[in-house]
């Protein structure tokens, strides 16, 4: 795969971040279900907003924040999400750029806005994220760059991607482009709640092949196969997909494949501030490591990592070089 | 004094910060003055942005960052300074209304923007700003409410506020408002190249007596006396003005009076990671426990705990409750 212009082509909902500390008792009140990705329209986000603490306002959105990631490592990305012709759709695309991602998808003139998400971080550094997609609905396939695609080691996307109308299309299209060129292709399950929408779609991109990485946590896994049991829940991945990784916070990771268990710890951490970002992070690691060929058992260190890194700071994206963590990390 | 509706009214250049990690030899390239604010113009603006690494938006503005601490401690606080009626005009709005200030001045419809200040910070931890004044230069003495004046004990003001071109006419009336109801105004001097700027009249705001308390660093009163020797200047602040605090970082800050001088040692703090707001927070703290009736050696800990939590994040406003601080402080 050495003759890629990009490692790793990420697609997703591109979303800037609106973040805000706040109690247990605020997500109770206002009926917000923790720690997951809660859609919203656009009145529902005016209400949110309104009785929201103060905030900032970073780029996020999953994949955003992965193709962030391996830009930070010294890999070479691309990333594909829609945003709007307006002020949160040029930080998005400042940013994006900025950490040295190829980004160049037309934006949308005119509405929806560019998206934005309201998360909610809790004292126990849990995020809580309430998402009006805006823009995002109108990525399709003819936002997908045949070239880019052609061109990039490994395609990721998001399972949140499921939610927008049309950019499961772009997906199965980027998807079979990627294999006509003998690329590979990554899933992110994203969400618990999202797995439960799309857990149909989800096991037949899997099955079928359209997908050849799976990356999920604990959480997501026993959704996909409806067990609270996490041992079943493996074993039934394991004879699902080539490879997957699997994250279960503090306890660390789990890289299988239908052959082979590698099980890695979690690095030690200073403090919890904010886990927005960690699984992105995390895969952001992993796909460095295994388009620069290391083994899997370093993938997964290298993905904690990047969790570790972002997960101690507010905000979904690194605010240090990754490289040079990474160099210093004897990983 | 205690009849009083506001503790703190702040009157200020209504900013939003962009804020970057950079490198020093990034500012020399770019030819920026480290450490300082950097008045920029949209050409300008539009280069600097075009430069700049991922960042994060958050509301800023010196002033603003002043009530959004007096808040935080559970002061009451008001606010006067000029946004547009555009996107980072609402972030600025919601993020100060949102931690208890009360801002009701009137947006700029229209053009130019809301203001924004691209700061750069540095691996020492230092900020460097760069600031487009935007609908900042609309602030004019008809957006002077005088109830609130009237009904503020302290009308703090930024020394910044000389920039723009009517500004000064709205703080001298504000001024006037407040002394007719026995109210106390304070002066910040923001930057030393701002006193070099506006020098004479800064002296005359003092001596003149239209300002009650001075709040400065060690650069800003050097400047204000032109002076290289610091005990110099604060002899001479001693005959120029009832009563100031003069920060001077890791040394702490001392309080002067024409009576008497009171020194107090800074806290110490795990991490330096950005010095934004360390001078507005100690401002926010001095004036709260001023406003609580506290004597000054624990009006200056009380600044030097709120500028110990700002600096320890990025970002210009506390990220936690002052108020909680305060209690766990044992000032």
């Amino acid at each position: 795969m050495s003759d890629a212009k990009y490692d790793v082509l990420t697609v997703g909902n591109a979303i800037v971040d609106i973040i805000a500390r706040a109690e247990d008792d605020f997500l109770v009140k206002e009926n917000i279900t923790k720690a997951a990705m809660n859609l919203i329209d656009a009145d529902r986000a005016e209400h949110l907003y309104s009785v929201m603490g103060p905030a900032i306002e970073t780029s996020g959105g999953s994949a955003g924040n992965t193709a962030a990631g391996l830009a930070s490592f010294g890999g070479s990305a691309a990333y594909f999400g829609k945003v709007a012709d307006d002020h949160l759709g040029e930080i998005f695309t400042h940013d994006i750029r900025a950490i040295g991602v190829d980004f160049n998808v037309k934006p949308l003139n005119g509405t929806p806005p560019t998206a934005r998400s309201m998360i909610f971080v809790t004292p126990d550094g849990e995020r809580t994220m309430n998402t009006y997609l805006g823009a995002c609905v109108e990525l399709a396939p003819e936002d997908v760059d045949a070239d880019v695609v052609a061109s990039s080691q490994v395609t990721y996307f998001e399972g949140y991607l499921w939610d927008p109308p049309r950019a499961k299309d772009a997906i199965r299209l980027a998807a079979q482009i990627a294999h006509d060129n003998k690329r590979k292709v990554a899933l992110t399950l994203s969400d618990s709640f999202c797995v439960d929408r799309f857990r149909a779609e989800f096991l037949e991109l899997m099955k079928s092949g359209t997908v050849d990485i799976i990356f999920a946590n604990e959480a997501e896994l026993k959704s996909l196969y409806e067990t609270s049991d996490f041992a079943t829940a493996l074993e039934a991945l394991k004879g699902d997909t080539a490879l997957a990784a699997v994250t279960r916070s503090e306890a660390g990771s789990i890289v299988v494949t239908p052959q082979e268990t590698v099980e890695v710890r979690a690095r030690p951490i200073d403090k919890l501030e904010d886990t927005t970002g960690a699984g992105d992070l995390y895969a952001a690691g992993f796909l460095y490591g295994l388009t620069k060929g290391r083994g899997l058992a370093d993938c997964a260190r290298i993905g904690g990592l990047a969790a570790a890194e972002v997960i101690q700071h507010i905000g979904p994206r690194p605010q240090v070089s990754l490289r040079d963590l990474l160099d210093q990390s004897g990983i």
